[in-house]
């Protein structure tokens, strides 16, 4: 039988916890031994969760100091912002490896991440120690990290397509670069807000955020560490869309000249595990990718304008904007397939 | 008692026919007096619709050949396209005055509209005759008008806070205009598809038409007779979103120098009756306009940048997108206060 | 101009308040004077609910202390079930009429509404005060009463198809009536909760309170106050269905012999405002009253029994389940049309 | 590397056929050799739905007249009522094992099923060659079966929990038994209609069918097998709910006396794969099994009543009610673990 891997979760109640459980029951290289929860600290998984009776039968949530972290291999934290950032150093120094979905390592520049997050940082030096966790992005620097900084959903699902265009030159600099993005309302949490109650945010679309979200310093970040000239001249406006699930980028770039941005995104993710380029004129739904790690992305020209390209790409947001690409940095972090338990057909409908 | 027209609708199985229907039920001053439909012909109006049982209990659907439609004071078109071309210049001669809910009378360049909607016009001499129905654009000509174009849902969502913008100069010309457009499925109408059933188009978002879509023209059409330099850097990308009604452009803009949109836009639109602009910061959600006939406009300067700005807009598209705003024509044609019959207190949750 | 009734109302910012506010807003006898809100006192109206926009521009909430509410003809009580109870009473002294759509009034027999409600009664004297708002059983007597005690959204629905059957001596005593009832999420109110979210309640079917739902005593006492020997049988179990409104109650019930409950029912709510018996062998959709005031009403034998019949029955519970029923009874209470004000077409799609 | 068994769908273009293509893409012991399609031949499977790119890219549509389904060791039938009828007998005469979702063989009774499918039957003595697929009741039978009669939603989630009450003689015979179903949209296929759009079936709830469905006899035919003197008391109500998946079934039975159902079903249901009975007092919901082979079973005495309790059951419709059930009844046949390829844990939320 296969030696399994010891994993924590740290705040295991949120939908990014219940997606890990949901993932890394299928995995056969991973056992999750303790999830911890400060409020509900003696309650079964499976009685908060029903969905996972059967599966994880004698693990309930335990308070999280009672809860040895130390002993396992992997730490997950899937907590809110500003818990990582004071729990997670005495976990490094141990020797446990660590994957924050929170925020709290993303942004390697204190002075912004303290701006947008309306904190002062806890671990200012470890952030330096951290890795962002966009495998595409930085597949040999996970396979060797001790912690990483899973990305947010925004950014994940804005960066894959913009990686190749920006890598291969194709776009224009200093131009606007406008992440038109909707989200399913999984992405606010699973907290009591009246806002995100089905009678609110049901039947009904809106923006939010205009002003400034936090994933806007995140994404220029990482359009900042592939090429320079551009990161300035996004705008990123997010929206919230009536459904559970599922992530929709549209991208407006401007190009340098008549060049294929479908060409260049097709060629740079062939062979990719999980990123899939459609055939040119096909526009991807967030169904499409439901309860997998997948992106898939489409790419056209604007009509009747020179040197515009309208860039579509969806991910579910739990999955590789969350939980399902904090797998995949798991699998890269322990040397297992990159695929591992993530091998998941879309439920569709 | 009050005096009221004579109103024939063609077409009235669909959901601007039914719409046209819940609003004319409490107009003083009109009274349907023909449904015809060439499928449904002996219906019962109420059989179809049973939410206006008690309400239209003795009309009928009635075969279109053997309704005297010409003895009506105002005759609807909510057909699809290629119907109204063929059928309203017989009435028009007969002195009935028609709104037209379909696109056959839109597009003035007959080209233009063949180009798009793939038919040859029925009656192109009477394009010229008609006004297009958009009163915050048009309001005095539709005083006036036998024939009304009424606009389509998308370019009314997204001409409606262009029109002070373009007018006032406040826009940089030649460059794009970005009109990212979101709509509930009840703009695709009431007819069998696959594409539209629940359990394809819920919990689930996708753009369509990216390489080209009929309301491109229009818009442009609009942008263009408010001022030039400006149609040609339009880009507009329909999404579809899973609520039944409602409507949102997102839309970006550059000024030419340091100016307050949304000044402009309140000062433009104080005391309409049907564009309400918010105070700065306050996205407008879809369902503040539910079952309505008002537009809601926010602008907001994109964080970060010089010289762009980003337009939130709402409508109901069944409502001010198609038969309010026909109702809203059709009071101004006939003297009626503007308003009447769409004093409606939007349905909020 | 017409002289309006002065209108106050207690708690102003649930799902009944703001449908009290919509259906208020055109009637044209009625005038909301004052709004109360404990934690949002200060806030304008129109910048928590922006459907309001234009609508009532100077209405803001305020401070229960502060607001003169002795100074209203009506003070309408939208509270959670406990506050009514106490502040009820002073108004009542004062010669205000009250209409209380929390549950406060409603059970006559203190000790069976302290059991379910878990609450010591503040006012147990008024309760015989009450008239139970349920207009087509009590019309007369909410005509006179200066205390309405406005029916449970779930009580409303169930009990409008009984009355006939009951009145009429159609059922079988001592067997059992089961309404497996279906609600919308909105009848859980507009308040901060996990298991509302619309990631919770979305694509979800979930029934609850199978063991004991506080709307039973209340049906049991309807039923009861129609005729005596079916109460004891009644079978009550709520479901939540992912929908924002509407109330559906499939019945089971035994007959006598071989009447027909069609006919009974069909006799019985000819020329009734507000309740519609649909044709044999029509189901009715919750979609058919949205947003209006109606409740109709279908009733089948089931196939291959004996003397035991189906009745599925239709509201909006905001609507007749709550809000429109409160300005039905204002309008019995003030000598009004019945249905004055509430002339709506339902929102349909 | 595992020997796979070679698979064929006919009609594999509706959602029971896409859930095939689903759950068998990730059986180990499977492999899906030919679907075909009158409509849609030539048309890869994954054009047709995207879900399922990179899993089944060289796998398409294929005519039914030109693919040699002789040469599977297994056919499914995912077609409509009325095609494995005239089908299968030519390939289970080849020796072709035969798996029919359909309802073209679950009723013994040829008068019965053709009056209530309205056709002729085309295949009458095949019939009872046919075993009814439901593992829980004929496991054994299933095993060496060459053609399985896969049942349908309704009945599987309707029988499941009747079964361990009738074998166990709790029940009182002649008594009513009440299954009042609601069912997601799924469960009306894949194919363009009306009554299923978004905007028809969305925010709204009906029941239909009453008059009887097709379903009723095939759950009195399962009643019957298990015990008699049950069946004739059978009235069942399905509706349809707003969601994509899922079934709830609401069961209210009279017992014999003082008997504890929740014992008997947790009883006999103790180390089932695939019915979970569930704690006493909780009830299930439907995401709780969404996307999985699960049942999940509650049982409740009816509050203040002697005798009588209520049974909540719910089931994924396309996958225990249809596409799971169906893997499940092949991993019977084929000798492999009876969970192969069915270890899915739902997808929450």
């Amino acid at each position: 039988m296969t030696q399994r891997i010891r994993i924590g979760i740290v705040g295991g109640t949120g939908y990014t916890g219940v997606e890990l459980l949901r993932l890394l029951s299928r995995h056969p290289n991973a056992q999750v031994v303790a999830v911890t929860s400060r409020s509900d600290a003696g309650t079964p998984v499976s009685a908060m969760f029903p969905s996972l009776r059967g599966i994880y039968d004698t693990l309930q949530f335990t308070h999280p100091d009672e809860t040895p972290l130390q002993d396992c291999d992997l730490v997950f934290f899937a907590t809110p912002n500003g818990i990582a950032m004071t729990q997670a150093p005495a976990l490094l120094e141990k020797g446990v490896r660590v994957i924050d979905l929170s925020a709290d390592y993303r942004i390697r520049d204190i002075a912004v991440w303290e701006q947008w997050y309306k904190l002062t940082h806890g671990s200012p030096k470890t952030v330096a120690q951290a890795v962002y966790g966009l495998p595409e992005l930085n597949r040999e620097a996970i396979r060797k990290a001790q912690l990483i900084a899973n990305p947010g959903c925004y950014p994940t699902c804005v960066t894959l397509p913009l990686l190749p265009l920006l890598q291969s030159g194709s776009l224009k600099p200093n131009m606007p670069i406008i992440a038109d993005c909707k989200s399913g309302v999984s992405g606010a949490g699973r907290k009591a807000s009246v806002a995100n109650l089905l009678t609110e945010a049901g039947d009904n679309f809106k923006a939010y955020g205009v002003g400034g979200h936090r994933h806007l310093p995140e994404i220029q970040q990482n359009i900042n560490d592939i090429a320079s000239g551009y990161a300035s001249g996004l705008i990123f406006v997010p929206h919230l869309t009536p459904m559970i699930r599922g992530m929709h980028a549209t991208i407006y770039v401007h190009t340098q000249n008549e060049v294929s941005l479908h060409e260049i995104l097709a060629k740079h993710y062939s062979g990719s595990l999980f990123v899939d380029v459609l055939p040119e004129g096909v526009c991807p739904e967030t169904r499409s990718v439901r309860a997998s790690n997948q992106c898939r992305i489409s790419v056209q020209k604007a009509p009747q304008q020179e040197n515009m390209w309208i860039i579509l790409s969806v991910i579910d947001n739990l999955v590789k904007g969350a939980a399902g690409q904090a797998v995949q940095n798991m699998n890269l972090m322990f040397g297992f397939e990159e695929d591992t338990g993530l091998a998941i057909t879309p439920v569709l409908p």
